[in-house]
């Protein structure tokens, strides 16, 4: 049976001033569809029931992940006690699932990113877990369009699986590369952007983890003991923060054995900070994500978003990025759209906590 | 004896959104030293009481502008009942002003210029007032410190008056220069900005009017004899609007004969738009004006003012007009910020008019 598990753990401030400490990315609707974590939840809902999806969050956006989520058990959004990195998160999600379905096929999915084609998506999920039912720890790979650095690649192997969507072995996971290298893997043709999208039997995470971070045994067992009893929460809150802040890539996928990819294309986006929106958004005549009450006069390639309360208006810019967050403004190009965090640090110094 | 008139019927945009059409740029703190028209009245202050200093100004902004002059007689606020230019305005004043004291000097200052030698201005003003005396129309000619396109320009002549200000006779107006005649103009050392600044007896220019605008000789006539009367207001709104739309400068000053100019140099400023503000404010290190909560990272040569009311992030720009009013964002390059008007024209058109 299939697990869904929606990874929403993220608390990222490159969506500033749009995204806060409180209300972080995935409940953001970027674009403009609804919530990220909403749409995902919808995209894999024919593959399994919400009974069976599960969301992993921290404390602070619990209720409102249930809230979004409205037709799943309250108990299926698991609470990290502290953020601990995506490695404990895969392995709580797999602990719960294991102790009631041992070979149950957990679809670790990331919550803050877009999809266009959902029924490729699930085509490739399937395939990935007809491998994962054979024992492999699967990822998708998305076949890259650009020579993109802002992405960690996986190179694939020979075929280990035939099928309308073949899977291939995985002969590494590398970093994010630089531009040169990043051409270079989109020239070969056997790099895919590593999309953090995994599917593997319970039983066989729970077993790589095991092998690849010993310090997660003992309290993982103890969690998927505790799952479905009244002491879940008390050993979670005790079990939990001994496990090691370490990624699912770097703690397992890139050191196990025997992993395998399905190379996919169904229209993929990373939903990174504001220059990915017009990439996921409809564009005007002149290439602007454009949504409130703007007035574009000569204004190109830029992301115009205004609170919906106030006129906010733009002249004579390309490529840049305003935001107006009702609350608070960013004004910045969009190549530097990273530095936001600069804003967000300096306010933080400020005692402006409130905007954060 | 001297009277000030302020100049106050002014209601352009280019300070949208901090200006409306409620809230003209005289109104505004654009100095940071306190709204334009208080300014201009202190400025004056030493020269004549504000019994006898006038402001003119349309009916929208009559009430405004009684509350900001306290001191000043309610009746000195003399209401434009329709826009009509600047040479009804000044007959207006001068009307008023004749009906007491004919030979009084009427002193027509904008309500929308920054001063940064007080002293020296008034010394100006005082070697005009004993040119005007005399007789002569006299205006203040601002030595320029570069080659200004956006100011016309006044040439001298001989001069006419010595002192320690000599007083020059002018040779003659020119409009607004392109780049290469405003360099030949600074090179000559005979050019002046024309600051809109006049001096004259009050019979002399109603004379002068008479003379070059012969259809405001009757409406005059009957604003002054009805003037300190209770038919006033009556009569005011039957009659200006009877007289032509059209500038002092281009009615009068430019037909005249015996004009003359006291070139000056006391730190002079038009406050005519956002990339003016640099001129008149106070620069962080990297010649930014800032205002309010603004956060700046890597930021140089803009003009960013918050609205105090929330934080205003700017990142990577140079050259920028960023401003919050509250209800409504403006962005824009300095070079393009006149382009404003388009973005006022449009929201007219949506029926946004409460922001304009």
């Amino acid at each position: 049976m299939l697990y869904p598990i929606i990874m929403a753990g993220g608390s990222g401030t490159r969506f500033w001033p749009l995204s806060r400490k409180s209300r972080p990315k995935q409940f953001l609707s970027l674009t403009g569809e609804g919530p990220l974590l909403s749409l995902t939840a919808q995209r894999v809902g024919s593959l399994a029931p919400l009974s069976r999806t599960y969301v992993v969050c921290g404390k602070a956006h619990a209720a409102m992940a249930r809230k979004l989520l409205k037709g799943m058990p309250a108990k299926n959004v698991l609470v990290e006690p502290i953020a601990r990195n995506t490695a404990p998160a895969v392995g709580l999600a797999a602990a719960v699932v294991a102790r009631k379905d041992p070979a149950g096929i957990v679809m670790v999915l990331p919550s803050d990113q877009h999809v266009r084609d959902t029924a490729g998506f699930r085509r490739a999920l399937q395939a990935a877990a007809k491998a994962a039912q054979a024992g492999a720890l699967v990822t998708i790979g998305i076949k890259p369009g650009h020579p993109e650095t802002g992405f960690g690649y996986v190179q694939q192997g020979k075929v280990v699986m035939k099928g309308a969507l073949p899977v291939h072995a995985v002969r590494r996971f590398v970093e994010k590369p630089d531009l040169k290298t990043a051409k270079k893997y989109l020239a070969s043709g056997d790099y895919l952007w590593n999309a953090g999208i995994f599917v593997f039997r319970a039983d066989r995470i729970l077993e790589e983890l095991a092998r690849h971070m010993p310090e997660t045994t003992a309290p993982l067992a103890a969690i998927g003991k505790a799952a479905g009893t009244a002491a879940f929460s008390k050993v979670l809150a005790e079990q939990f923060p001994l496990m090691p802040s370490i990624s699912i890539d770097y703690g397992v996928m890139e050191k196990a054995s025997g992993i395998a990819v399905v190379p996919a294309d169904f229209g993929w986006n990373d939903v990174g900070s504001f220059p990915a929106l017009p990439s996921v958004r409809r564009l005007d005549a002149h290439g602007n994500v454009a949504e409130g009450e703007t007035v574009l006069v000569d204004v190109a390639d830029s992301v115009v978003l205004g609170s919906g309360k106030r006129p906010l208006a733009v002249i004579g810019v390309s490529g840049m990025v305003v935001v107006d967050a009702g609350d608070a403004i960013l004004v910045c190009p969009k190549e530097r759209a990273q530095e936001v965090r600069k804003v967000v640090e300096e306010l933080g110094k400020r005692g402006l906590g409130e905007v954060l």
